[in-house]
């Protein structure tokens, strides 16, 4: 018998990883977002950008952690690619586990629903009339995740679709599948 | 027999606290130290200024957890204190205890050494010739202890006075009492 991805999950969150203090995260992930609102001025299209970039950085980072310490294997389909990264990847990094659903025909597309985010607990957006329909709070998971799958050959793109600090029903990340990254041959080694 | 400030850290980190992956702390406190660099254009002086800030702002903020789900109880000197903020304040928050030393013969000031500091794991500073004189990385702390501390009516200056990311032997943050905070009367009550 195989372990399944939530139960790999569980396992390494249990016993093999540094733990610290969610409100923590919650605050300090505020202050950023706080500082690149003053930095840009709120233009929370560029602020979102940036949470993005900042993302990408962190998520090619996080994933020789993640690999080194959840032993998970190759997944063979985007299908055992959703599984673990939510029931895996979440898991370990912020101790959730978001609901995979909505996935397209083609199996290219799925979203994660977050029933909590720890990024935003007790968070208000600024009642500025715009960040509410402009600011993707929590946007700097949108570039991690996109940062570990293209470390795993995944280019992906992902968004937020909707996010309960903006007053809609659902927190969601729409993730797509561009394409699978063929490991490149280098020249004159065929 | 009543708990001692480390029975009272390690009761509480165990059940009471959610838990996040240390390690997604450390990049993304690396992306806050990194955007803040960029903004000030690597002034070290400022960056550790606005670390300091937001350290504060999160510190008046956090203690309000810390109270709630430590149930510590007023402290009765500053020795007890600096027990507190070791093994309760940073066991809670960092999952570490920093060693406290070095009392001044007034006993208004001690030093924190951090023999782990997960704000910095595997972090080197930029090889610019000034950031390892000028930057203190994990300034944020101080923020934190400062705006914490001030919320229980006492007055601290703190600062790092060593880091092993700039080749010193320690990681020390110097703590100092200026002055206990006396309620306020407010006019005409007296």
């Amino acid at each position: 018998m195989s372990r399944t991805p939530r139960q790999i999950g569980e396992e390494v969150w249990k016993s093999r990883i540094e733990k610290v203090n969610a409100e923590l995260v919650t605050l300090t992930y505020g202050s950023v977002v706080a500082q690149l609102c003053k930095d840009f001025g709120n233009d929370y299209a560029l602020v979102n950008d940036q949470l993005d970039k900042m993302g990408y950085n962190i998520g090619i980072r996080l994933i020789e952690d993640f690999l080194a310490r959840s032993g998970t294997d190759r997944c063979r389909s985007f299908k055992d690619t959703a599984e673990v990264v939510s029931k895996v990847g979440f898991k370990i990094f912020l101790n959730i586990t978001p609901t995979v659903g909505n996935w397209s025909s083609d199996n290219k597309q799925f979203t994660l629903t977050l029933d909590e985010n720890p990024l935003a607990d007790f968070v208000e957006l600024p009642d500025d009339g715009k960040a509410s329909s402009e600011l993707w709070y929590s946007n700097i998971l949108c570039g991690v995740l996109r940062g570990a799958l293209e470390m795993v050959q995944l280019q992906v793109e992902t968004a937020f679709t909707s996010d309960v600090l903006r007053g809609n029903e659902t927190t969601e990340i729409k993730v797509s599948l561009i394409r699978v990254i063929e490991d490149e041959i280098p020249v004159g080694d065929d």
